[in-house]
């Protein structure tokens, strides 16, 4: 296919890893997700939409549907405003971290709206709807277990007793986060549940969301007004255990920088860590723990050449990692060669498997160095 | 200290954490190896100088007086030699990857000079100069145990029974790399240091260099004509298990989003893998693994608020961190105030060690969404 050789520009050749985004597989995700609820489904973009680029990603998830969008900080929901300024109408744009992740008026001057995570960050979004003198739109975040963000108990209480407190908020969504949805066994789910059914019921009427992308799975009981998936539309498995129903969206292939053959007692790589045990030939790739390649998958990760299976041996490094390319052929290893480090044959979820993580972490450390291909949309 | 609240300025207020760089700390650095060796002192500034960002740190390295620099890939150097056009005589900037990290003619172009790490690099720069019509300057990188980069035994053969094929080539400097330099009794030291002296030897005479930051501690015997510290110029310690003799460069202040009163057995966070064992005040901290702040801290980092230790509780999120601050005061501890996430009382070394990693993974890791502040300089 086209991806086995870098394309031909200045970028690609100086690069040491080149990362395919496919866009229209972010769109199927989002599509494929959005078909799974009778509501609406919302995109999750913070981070970077997840390290994949939300310049490119968010306008992509637009024009796929999606006409509500969640980051976390507030500089993100600015950098999601502008690249959606040419879809119509305009989306809303939520901003998790809340009032604390900056000024009221920075959420207004530039029509971002706040998730409010207590009873002084409502105060203060209330104020800025008097001052401004019209209704200002907000989700109300309620803590149901998390214990991160969102309104607690106690302060529930408050707000259920002084509904006025609201007064000048354009309730738009009453929401709260699961913490265990990818385990559909664990009973805080059915707990976290009960907890929102409650609090809903305690407070003025308003639309409502819970999922995220696991929770979407966990059956239309979780589903409500909106759903708010991240990961999965990244191709991240939503159904840890189970076969992943989501497109995979990058393929990461890094460079052969050159390829030695060793034999024992020489060892590999910083702390001689690995010893060869015989005749091995080694490939040094040019991505390293700098590119967010985790020092964790030192002597345990592994990667693919044409179909074949390559084991990561020694210590990954700034900017370097080894592989034992022994079995493969010359031609599929000369200088210059690609590797795939995440791709069709080994997923994002699977380098998290080997360096003891999630598929999230993967994702988000993807590395700045890295020459971006985007395709589709 | 000023540093305890964010500056009063847009950027700040709106960012979940606020990184501080201080250049004259690097700049004390460097003067302090460079007063170690009879030597030159270059300084490596692969992979965005160690994630503190090559367009300021590289150019204040320059009027501390390094005239001689070292990245990874090609762009990274172009990045550096626009970073340091004001600074005269032109320092040289090399490329450790080499030719395999781009084509001859953009080092050329640019002013790059290739550590180059084979026989075919060499035949490469060869035909270089002579379509140049001129010598060419690079540095030789002969592998000596490392089994990584540069010319393996059986070239390095060749090029000594064949010295002609440096016909062009203005050597700089015969160059290996340490695998063990941290570990001053690892017999690979010594080994590595007899097989670059042995090899110099069968080679055309030129000037040497061997030593890393953990190198120049090793002793003069290591040092030869150039030493190239990089992450001890940033404040990582080179004598790990001793006390560290290099000046903190960077204080890492995350931001508290929300604190919240908890009591058993409610948890906290993804997993539910934290349980209150009584009442508990949990701070809320908008950092988390996008920004480097890795997952495997989780239940096991800690962070320090105005001279008290706090410990990290339950997972890190991708945005967010929670930490027990119950000891700590409330004032301390308000929407907004900062948590010291690295700085004088936790280097990136204690957060490395918290994390199962070194502190070059934290420095390489740290997140393009802070709030960056220079000082120095």
């Amino acid at each position: 296919m086209s991806e086995t050789e870098p394309a031909a520009t200045d970028n690609a050749a100086r690069a040491g890893a080149i990362l395919h985004i496919d866009l229209a597989a972010v769109q199927a995700n989002y599509r494929a997700l959005a078909a799974r609820t009778n509501g609406a489904c919302a995109a999750v973009v913070k981070a970077d939409a997840y390290g994949l680029g939300t310049t490119r990603v968010a306008p992509a998830l637009a024009r796929a549907g999606a006409t509500t969008f969640f980051t976390a900080l507030l500089d993100e929901a600015i950098a999601v405003r502008h690249s959606l300024a040419e879809i119509t109408p305009a989306p809303v744009v939520y901003v998790l971290n809340g009032l604390a992740a900056g000024p009221a008026t920075d959420f207004l001057t530039h029509d971002i709206t706040p998730a409010l995570n207590s009873l002084g960050e409502i105060e203060t979004w209330a104020a800025a709807a008097r001052a401004a003198g019209r209704a200002l739109p907000a989700a109300i975040h309620i803590d149901t277990g998390m214990n991160r963000l969102g309104l607690p108990p106690a302060e529930m209480d408050v707000l259920a007793a002084e509904p006025d407190r609201l007064s000048g908020i354009d309730v738009r969504y009453m929401m709260s986060h699961l913490a265990c949805a990818e385990d559909p066994d664990h009973p805080l789910n059915s707990e976290q549940l009960a907890t929102f059914t409650a609090a809903r019921a305690r407070l003025p009427k308003a639309p409502a969301s819970l999922a995220n992308s696991s929770g979407i799975f966990l059956g239309s009981a979780y589903h409500f007004d909106l759903v708010r998936p991240g990961a999965a539309l990244y191709g991240i498995n939503p159904t840890p255990g189970r076969s992943n129903p989501m497109k995979q969206v990058i393929h990461l292939q890094g460079k052969i920088l050159q390829v030695r053959e060793i034999d024992a007692p020489r060892t590999v790589g910083y702390g001689a860590t690995h010893r060869a045990a015989g005749p091995t030939r080694v490939a040094t790739v040019a991505v390293g723990y700098a590119d967010g390649y985790l020092r964790s998958l030192s002597s345990c990760g592994s990667a693919w050449i044409g179909g074949q299976r390559v084991s990561l041996i020694g210590r990954v490094s700034m900017d370097l990692t080894t592989f034992d390319v022994t079995e493969v052929s010359r031609d599929a290893t000369r200088p210059g060669a690609l590797v795939d480090l995440i791709g069709a044959d080994i997923s994002a979820d699977d380098v998290a498997e080997s360096a003891g993580t999630l598929g999230y972490e993967i994702l988000t450390g993807l590395g700045h160095r890295y020459h971006r291909v985007y395709s589709g949309d």
